[in-house]
């Protein structure tokens, strides 16, 4: 074990603790009453990374949430590694469905419990820690800076000219950003691929006021009937989406591709006994893998209309309303797919109620290449720690800022994440295992390290 | 003026301070946080029917909500009249759009606002203070007995029991029920038809928890998604409700009968006007009056799953739900209708998520005759007191236990309202008009006389 694995393995009770203090911050983006906590949150990173090693780190604002803006300069030679993290979570409903207070994390079974444990300031306080141990130990090889945001679940909306403004401040060689997932901790993965995505918001009104369905019942549209309507006809009997010019820009995978595509290991049945469905449901012709890999999907993240409360009552809702966000692939663009969105869903409501669709959020897809030098020393680096080589891996998720920072920046992306599909990242009960975080620790610096070599 | 109506006129502002107490109390029967304040409203009925001039009043026990029962007996040969009515008032939700208090009741414009000023406390406690004012005169007609009950907004469930083991106690000539609207002030009517009720939850489970609608968006089936494929199936483009057998029971009108019930006066431009909508919607081949009056109905009243507040939350949803209830026309059982109902969304869902379908109430539908001598009484009164005589009118609501008096105690109902569409009952800012009730305590001493005499 070398001097910065060592410190690592000397250390890591109080890296738990410290990232507990972070923890404890509920630093919700999505909803305004925490404003003031996620200035808390971008304060108290700034400090976190003084006292890591950083030559300076600042808290700088934006029309939104704060940045965390932080660096060590180790030489004018030396490789830049940029850091991007966010310190932002979403929100915790249901609430009653968590076994733990969600702002109050926890070690039991072996892991981090809590929201933000695992997405994303459990990812990003890793290398928080491996920059210090590489800072104590005098071993740090590269030229770091961290870039933490405070708005990476509602779409990163002030990211982007924070990035326009800060060229030459975020200079680097690779981005690298933890805020992924492994297959699993025998199957170690490094993400090529993100979807992109676009979120939208439906209002149907109907009456001007919430009627009696009685006297009115069978006479009048019903803005929450008419709302199941629009949103079931979105998607066919072979689960197309039925928006017209959605596949448009959609490429085709080759059937080699699609072979190489479906090699990552697969147990439908695992799948489906870990999610408790009898069944799967998705578009006809293709993999699960591909389904949320390679193709677009649509989904209702949030419906609501009318009485939703214990018991009856008989009335027609004045409004209803749908959230429903689509995830998409190479070659489609987001906003071109909110105005097919907002066309079509006006198009086909009926003349007896009123529509609004509001654009909610959205990102582009991306995918990172497999030969950069980053990725191949990510891929020692891994090979090392876990034992398995890791492969190559196309998640359904998004990072919108990610392909914002190869336009903008022009510096691609190395998504190293940690993460696992049972870490019910944006679910209630969200939580981090202890292995993964140490890892995570272990990997980074052997990271740097290749990187610096390459 | 003869004394009765005098004694009306001189303690008018009284009454309405009178009725203010009794609205204060939110006796909402849907939420179970008012339990006590159903029993307290029970109490104060009963106080109120003691000083109106009952022989005895008390607090009658069920396994719900209490009744209020109280009576006065003139002599053995003497008509009896039992009045039917509800002290249970709806939710008061979307509480933003209220106006004023729903529970601090106050007079503007002309008119009572708060929860339950119409529906059905309003039209109660003119049949308390009519009564107060026969008594007070001497004038009492008739033997009255007052049946006051807590669960009619969610379903009358105790009060059929409460029927059976109290027939005696509650035998009478006639049930007068003051919950239901006229036409308008200048057309009054009587109401001789109510729809029947079948009211039905929907409860549609996925995976076992909240999803990341990126990870896994595409490749599982998201039970918002499914839910609204489900409701949409349910009416089909005609407007016809598409559960097998739903109509087999459904008479047909003929064209004589429904050129005669066509005669109701109607304009579709000041319909469409009041509810500010562009366009009406229902089932084809039908007209608006025959939509709501003797045609069938099915509505979402409430639906929700997933993320509901401000913001963005990429999530599918472990569960979503929706409330639905259909309004029946004669010949249609309630109980069946949600066999067929609970059936067919059994036999449509995917296997990919599970279903729960529950029955939250119903009721059966009711026919008045318009030859019986309550009828005609009535019709005379109202003539009398508003300059036109009432037309014969077919609501589309629904109280379900009418047609379970008559099927329990024998005993036909007159359905005597004196609500306007205006009042906007089950809405927020509930209202009844002054005029409406003046006119009505004007009304119902002259029904009695009537009743009486026939």
């Amino acid at each position: 074990m070398d001097k910065v694995q060592l410190y690592i393995n000397d250390n890591k009770e109080r890296f738990i603790n410290e990232l507990f203090d972070i923890l404890r911050i509920p630093s919700i983006s999505a909803q305004s009453e925490h404003k003031e906590d996620m200035v808390r949150c971008a304060e108290h990173l700034a400090v976190a990374l003084m006292k890591a090693g950083a030559d300076h780190a600042e808290v700088l604002p934006t029309a939104g949430n704060p940045v965390v803006f932080g660096e060590r300069k180790i030489s004018d030679t030396a490789k830049t590694v940029l850091i991007y993290g966010h310190y932002d979570v979403m929100p915790v409903d249901p609430r009653s469905e968590w076994t733990t207070e969600p702002f109050e994390p926890q070690i039991k079974d072996g892991r981090i419990w809590g929201r933000g444990a695992d997405d994303d300031k459990g990812q990003l306080f890793m290398h928080i820690k491996a920059f210090e141990a590489m800072c104590a130990t005098d071993s740090l090889p590269c030229n770091v800076k961290f870039m933490l945001e405070g708005e990476e679940e509602i779409g990163s909306a002030h990211l982007y000219d924070f990035c326009e403004q800060n060229k030459a401040m975020l200079a680097a060689d690779i981005i690298l950003v933890s805020d992924t997932s492994m297959i699993s901790m025998d199957i170690p993965s490094i993400t090529c691929g993100l979807r992109g995505l676009t979120y939208m918001e439906i209002e149907v009104t109907g009456p001007n006021k919430d009627l009696h369905s009685g006297i009115f019942g069978g006479a009048v549209a019903n803005p929450a009937n008419v709302l199941t309507r629009i949103v079931a006809s979105l998607i066919d009997q072979q689960g197309h989406i039925t928006i017209p010019h959605f596949y448009d820009k959609v490429r085709e995978l080759t059937d080699a591709e699609r072979k190489a595509f479906n090699k990552a290991p697969f147990s439908l049945e695992a799948y489906k006994s870990s999610l408790d469905v009898a069944d799967i449901e998705g578009e006809e012709g293709y993999t699960t893998i591909e389904r949320t890999g390679i193709r677009p999907s649509l989904d209702v993240n949030g419906i609501w209309g009318g009485y939703t409360e214990e018991g009856t009552k008989t009335v027609i809702p004045s409004r209803a309303h749908a959230k429903i966000s689509m995830r998409l692939v190479p070659n489609q663009d987001f906003n071109e797919i909110a105005d097919l969105f907002a066309s079509h869903i006006k198009a086909i409501a009926p003349s007896s109620v009123k529509i609004d669709v509001k654009f909610l959020h959205g990102g582009a897809p991306y995918v990172a290449p497999t030969d950069m030098p980053a990725y191949k020393a990510a891929e020692r680096a891994i090979e090392e720690v876990f034992g398995n080589k890791p492969l190559p891996y196309y998640s359904g998720g998004s990072i919108p800022i990610i392909s914002g920072f190869e336009r903008i920046l022009g510096i691609k992306s190395l998504l190293l994440g940690f993460g696992l599909a049972e870490d019910a990242i944006h679910s209630p009960n969200e939580s981090y295992g202890l292995v993964q975080f140490e890892r995570g620790l272990q990997t980074i610096p052997l990271f740097y390290k290749y990187f610096a070599e390459a």
